[in-house]
């Protein structure tokens, strides 16, 4: 089924912090949203690039040779093998491209870990 | 290299339509920004999902069966196999995420057809 998303309309339906949201499949990934706030663990994706598209708010991303600031409207690309924490002092909101079976926390297991994404 | 890509600095670098570009590579795709305006082929892709997402403006995909209408901040994935035509009565601004090596008039030989997508 062909159906328009309206992102704002999908980021109401939730407001728990670092539990993305699956919103498309899109050939071997998956589209997500998400809302974080504070800081997430230091992780890397062996074999997944990620992409990082803030909606809302300012998001930072630690490299651990410096960082990227991200505004609405701004995106990055975190290639495999880079390791990587988000940092958000308030609110942001991201949409997130990555392969299916991903896991978030990627190669370390943390209480943020969420096992199973959920749809909406 | 990671680098922050702020779209409307990239859409600001380039006017012409029907034309992507590339501004960033994702896994085994490519995410793309494409001024569009007036009416293009019918045509599908045999084996890629094909990701719209309205930054600025109306645009409307003809499906054989029906249309959607995206505005800014609406996406839509349009499935493998599935003949769509791209409409907008005003210039629109895109994001598109595709496979890499994709046609973008799919099975058709058009005017339009790009055979090589410059990066930005």
């Amino acid at each position: 089924m062909i159906t328009r998303i309206n992102l704002a309309e999908k980021l109401a339906r939730f407001d728990d912090h670092w539990n993305p949201r699956i919103i498309a499949d899109l050939n071997d990934s998956h589209v997500k949203l998400a809302k974080v706030r504070g800081e997430f663990v230091w992780h890397q994706h062996a074999d997944e690039d990620e992409m990082f598209l803030v909606l809302g708010g300012t998001l930072t991303i630690e490299l651990r040779d410096g960082s990227v600031t991200l505004g609405p409207g701004e995106m990055v690309v975190i290639p495999k093998g880079v390791e990587h924490r988000p940092v958000a002092a308030e609110e942001v909101h991201l949409m997130l491209i990555e392969p299916r079976g991903i896991r978030h926390t990627g190669d370390v297991d943390s209480a943020l870990t969420v096992h199973e994404y959920s749809r909406i």
